[in-house]
């Protein structure tokens, strides 16, 4: 058997690897957050949007495989009722991401569920640590997806201090830009307790994703992508400002970057063409959601060969750059 | 004697550590450089935006230190005449950023002086080995000063594996929020043969930088800094469209965004008063160019002392990691 990774995020959670999948809105269904805990990670639900028949049925695809599952906050704060349906399916773990999360905190507290909040600056990890966070996932502005702000190099140790200052007992897990095992002993050596993992599991047999947008992400470096909000415009989402979103920068962002106030007065037009296009796997005139880890795949590929494959990456990697110490 | 690091940077230039003291603009003169240098790193005086007497200067000062130098490519090409000058001072190596190389690189070659080119993009990448670097720096948007396009934690390895296959005797060192030993044995974990440290070097006491400067990366964190390029238009410095700088996001800053053609129409009495507020040391009414590792520094010292704990830091950052490895 290979050499495995043991951190306070397997011990405190009962994993085999220090690995979370990212709850990523739409792609990450049941099959893929159960592949996740399968394989030793630990698996969540996108919730996303909130539709509850999708999450239902997303949780019936998951399932004996102990997962968690996690909300947009903000959107969250429209649908309250989406809580108490998840909490009743016994999640591993409630993720909370970008939004303020003390309405839930009570709710998730009293159903005995373990809270993850995924912060972007530090302002919202000491939001965290107010709600009682039991995981800080400091995301860096690399990820695909929304988010944004801060680079994960610094971002993660400067949480892990702060943290460890305010909050000892509570994990941090490094996330953005993290597509290999290289990312996942980076993360370790900074100091994370693990790694939230989106666009490598993003590219894998079990995520909802188009196969266009999968061959998009083969043939795609890192230096592709954009942040932007035109897609989020497109959708009719009402994103707080300062959250924007990581995409393939394809002709569908070139096209309206500059344009979005004639995007948004074209809705009633634009809208349903841009969802027939996302639907049809379109990948010039839908986003196409990864981030920067884009140009570290070279392959779709089964989530469990994905981890398995990380933590060997980052065994080694730890024992090469070890390797260097003199003395 | 503490442990050290020895990797393929350190064996090439006979350093102690693998570490290269970034060339900044105007922060960076000879006395800096030579104390990097002494400290077992490689010291890189800042040509910045090239005057010729300053560099004198500076070469004088870092005396029978052995340092390199540093270019802004595209300012270089305006006065191609510094080349020869530093040249002819023997420098342990030429650093170019943000620009074609390929202009400079007869004369560097028939010094016989090693070429560090440094990167923001796969495409300079590619450039930089198409003119033989012996050295890619990896720079992510992190970093202070001017950059911007990648976050680290991605751009180095996916730069490492770019390097491996087309020129694996090339060099690739990481830059970009490490200021401190977990930024060090991460890097080195994503595959980098160093790091290039510019923003906890710029908290140095050797550093060209004014004490009011000094004092505002203390109390600052990370959140702090911003991409913008305000005080390019302050200056009435014609970079290219592409290149940011990071500062800390001060009055000055706040004052102008939005407002940079109002800024330029009126630059023949805003660029004296930003010159004057600079060298003051006035730290709202100028830029202050620091990047997103502010928030992993404690305290101004001297650049030795610096040295030394990011090494001690990136080998206990890096026994820890290890240690997690389990068969």
């Amino acid at each position: 058997m290979s050499a495995r990774l043991s951190t306070r995020l397997t011990e405190r959670f009962g994993l085999d690897h220090p690995i979370i999948g990212a709850p990523m809105a739409m792609a990450g269904g049941g099959r893929l957050a159960a592949a996740v805990s399968d394989a030793g990670g630990l698996g969540l639900i996108g919730g996303g949007y909130g539709d509850a028949e999708w999450i239902e049925k997303q949780f019936r695809a998951a399932g004996n495989a102990s997962v968690g599952c996690g909300f947009i906050t903000w959107s969250l704060e429209r649908k309250p009722g989406l809580l108490d349906q998840v909490l009743k399916h016994r999640p591993t773990a409630l993720m909370l991401s970008f939004g303020d999360p003390r309405p839930f905190i009570g709710a998730i507290a009293e159903a005995g569920v373990r809270l993850i909040c995924q912060c972007q600056t530090l302002d919202h990890v000491r939001q965290a640590l107010g709600a009682g966070a039991a995981v800080i996932v400091a995301q860096g502005d690399e990820a695909g997806g929304h988010g944004g702000g801060r680079g994960t190099m610094a971002f993660v140790p400067e949480t892990v201090d702060l943290v460890r200052r305010e909050s000892p007992d509570t994990l941090v897990v490094g996330a953005g830009g993290v597509a290999d095992g290289r990312g996942l002993a980076a993360a370790l050596a900074l100091g994370a307790d693990g790694v939230l993992v989106g666009t490598r599991l993003w590219a894998s047999n079990e995520a909802l994703v188009h196969p266009n947008h999968h061959a998009a992400i083969l043939r795609s470096g890192g230096d592709a992508t954009v942040r932007t909000s035109i897609p989020d415009k497109a959708r009719g989402f009402a994103w707080p400002s300062g959250h924007s979103i990581r995409v393939l920068n394809n002709d569908y962002i070139r096209r309206w970057t500059g344009r979005e106030a004639e995007l948004e007065a074209n809705i009633a037009a634009e809208g349903p063409k841009y969802a027939k296009a996302f639907e049809q796997g379109d990948a010039e005139n839908a986003a196409v959601v990864f981030g920067e880890g884009a140009g570290l795949i070279a392959a779709i590929e089964p989530a469990a060969a994905i981890i398995e494959k990380m933590v060997e990456g980052a065994v080694r990697a730890l024992r090469m750059a070890g390797s260097q110490i003199r003395g």
